[in-house]
């Protein structure tokens, strides 16, 4: 067995992973890389890049109409070249240049080189031990299968086969209310597949403000889409050459198709973690601190093992990965600072778009804070009256006794873009009233701001008067 | 004469008197609004609502293709339903349903009742005479006309006249390549007219960082425009059933029509502000304080006047003259701020579209600053990828002794929307190192934001050792 000795082994090359790896390696770290699949992840190649391109793709051909098969067709051409014909050398080259060796394989922790507290990491993958004295667990996260009966017996579609298929079913059944389901559900039903969104909660987008989701729904049936809430699938059986749902209480569905869209899980089993001490939660995700390290049993950090992205539980995106990312590289080259997650931002790219931001009101009266919650119609800005508000609104939460911004929430066309500024103002404890003393551009999407702050910092200068408490 | 107290009395009831009007009215001020044109002002009828409503039609007919004519006469119908056919009865009943009285006719300074110094205001209009304890100037801006030899004897719009023509001309000069003569250039090459579009400086959008006019002009010229830039124009003429502008050492060119968009003028002529010692500067802009109280000629605010909007010369744009709105609302409702225009943002609704907000580099270098600058390419963010950047580009400005953020400037898709969070930033006063540890939403355009912000944070902490220092 070949063994060889690095400062950093990053185990799994994720959005996470890959930004760690990249900026020890450019400051001159010796760092290795273990992938058993592509390098970067799946974000570029089978989810977050693909699935943008066919939505906007969607989007356009709503605009300009056409026929469904070829532009369906020309779609996924775009999703393909966007994904890079889901051909890593790209991403592989790009870390190479910066000095990272790659390692193709599946890694796995084998405790401390010669098991010695102080001493190395070890990661095995075949026939080489890797010795790091840093590792960085960046194995992602993988789907969650309900346990539906007869679910196995027809053909289902991950999103990742989704977004590697070129098939256009006539008619798709989605499991799966959050944002991927949504969001394949519109891309599908751009196209002109017969979609059906099975979501068992009684809304989608179950983790936003309950106005989200029955917005969003409302947009999704206009397009076409038999949106059905609260919908249990008991059963999965064949029917003809087709699938039958069964749901329980209502009628079943026929299908061609069933996307399992139902969540997914840190991928954290068969790592090796118990050599180190550590036992990832029943979600399967691993403890980590503000610095990424990651928690052992006995919750204290063990040395030089830390955690990044989907594996970690805490914010399941692209972006959340590459910030700690960045947080591990700092704290490993010596300029480090702890992570902050009370901006990262939850976005899905319908049309009308959805941003979240920070808390609820409710899980802010939770925790026994006293929190203010208005909103708007964005039909009643300049912008929706110009450019049409698509059902659009935006909510305000604030904390009654401070006036610092808790969270904020949208469904309205570009809120992926205009939102961003809630975003930095939740991050930053910014003062409702600052922000409402902002001025908006005539006639943007972000003008929708000023009344919501303005009307919150007058019940906060009121002292919370008319404020709902803690229930 | 008819005489009557007020509470306020307005003078134009542009969006800024508009504001006042209402919230004074509101809080159970008696209050007289005068204008002797539209109550609304220009915005909702003339320039800011017409134009986008002209811009979205026009991006949307490049998008989706089809015959000139008819999609032209079809934005014509968007835009006049947008500008309500330039009919203000919704703004008049608006701003009754608040209690406002509205007077028609040219509102005239009379100095103050009995010529007490103490004493109300009063505003003469026709055979009325309005005593009230504070009047609020609200004139707004008017068209500059460039003295160009034989001009008025060819056609020329105004862009309000040019905003309420339902003329497609063949081919069209613009002189000026400020924000309007670029809006209504994109507009009308997008619907086929033959557009040269001429700018007297070397760029255009002079008052933004130079790469911003230069990308700008970039984008036009794609769309068919004649961009000349450093063109003079030395007269005009009639040619044939055409008109014939002649260059300063260039070929001439032959148009059907000239669009004058060189500026505007704050309207603060025949007011009668000399009544209570109050002379306009040569620009024609009423100074004012931070309360927007007009300043007499010794620079002392004069008792219970204000103004408002473009006749303050401040940054004429709407939401500039609605936020005054509010200042002064406020300090007559007793909850008095001083106005805070650091954030203001400047906004161009092309495509790509401009936004700026703060201090470009040299404004800070001018007033002694170590400034730092760093910028990248939309393109080379996750959404430029996917949607294609346009030739989108950012640049922030830092100063490098404190981290603040000074400024910001983008040319790209969507950058009305996703720069506000800059603007509110620089508003905020927050440190770039902030700003690089914000989490932006993948793949969001504001992601373009991470990596400048890192590169100054580490300029800065680095204590500006790779700076450019003041000239």
């Amino acid at each position: 067995m070949t063994e060889l000795t690095y400062d950093l082994a990053v185990l799994g090359t994720g959005s996470g992973g890959e930004v760690v790896a990249a900026e020890v390696a450019r400051a001159g770290g010796t760092v290795v890389a273990v992938d058993a699949g592509r390098v970067g992840g799946e974000c570029p190649y089978v989810a977050c890049v693909p699935s943008k391109a066919l939505l906007l793709a969607a989007r356009e051909h709503v605009l300009i109409g056409g026929e469904h098969a070829k532009a369906f067709a020309k779609a996924v051409r775009r999703r393909d070249t966007a994904a890079r014909e889901r051909d890593d050398s790209g991403a592989v080259r790009r870390l190479q240049d910066e000095g990272v060796q790659i390692v193709r394989g599946r890694g796995l922790l084998e405790g401390r080189a010669g098991g010695r507290a102080d001493a190395d990491l070890v990661v095995v993958v075949g026939e080489r031990r890797l010795r790091a004295s840093a590792v960085v667990v960046g194995t992602g996260s993988e789907p969650v299968r309900p346990p539906i009966e007869g679910l196995d017996d027809v053909p289902t579609w991950t999103s990742e086969q989704a977004l590697s298929s070129p098939e256009r079913p006539k008619r798709l059944a989605i499991l799966g209310g959050g944002a991927v389901g949504c969001e394949l559900a519109q891309v599908y039903a751009s196209f002109g597949t017969g979609v059906v969104l099975l979501e068992a909660a009684p809304r989608l987008l179950a983790g936003e403000p309950g106005f989200v989701g029955e917005r969003l729904a409302a947009a999704l049936r206009e397009l076409g889409v038999d949106v059905r809430l609260g919908a249990k699938v008991t059963s999965a059986g064949r029917h003809g050459g087709r699938v039958r749902l069964q749901l329980d209480g209502e009628a079943g569905v026929i299908v061609d198709r069933v996307l399992v869209a139902t969540g997914r899980r840190p991928r954290s089993a068969d790592l090796g973690l118990e050599t180190v001490g550590v036992r990832p939660g029943d979600t399967g995700a691993l403890a980590v601190d503000a610095r990424c390290r990651v928690l052992a049993s006995d919750a204290s950090p063990v040395a030089g093992l830390f955690a990044v992205g989907d594996v970690t539980g805490i914010a399941p995106y692209t972006h959340t990965a590459t910030y700690q990312g960045r947080i591990v590289a700092a704290h490993l080259l010596g300029g480090g600072r702890d992570a902050d997650y009370s901006g990262v931002p939850r976005a899905v790219y319908t049309h009308p778009a959805v941003f979240g931001v920070g808390e609820s009101a409710e899980a802010a009266r939770a925790r026994g804070v006293h929190a203010l919650v208005e909103g708007v119609e964005l039909a009643d800005t300049a912008r929706g009256f110009l450019a049409g508000a698509a059902g659009g609104r935006l909510e305000l939460v604030v904390d009654a006794s401070t006036g610092a911004l808790l969270g904020a929430s949208a469904i309205g066309p570009d809120a992926d873009s205009w939102m961003g500024e809630l975003a930095l103002a939740v991050r930053a404890r910014l003062d409702v009233r600052l922000l409402a003393d902002q001025v908006h551009a005539f006639p943007a999407w972000s003008e929708a701001i000023q009344p919501v702050a303005a009307r919150l910092g007058a019940r906060v200068d009121s002292q919370g008067d008319h404020a709902i408490g803690p229930a």
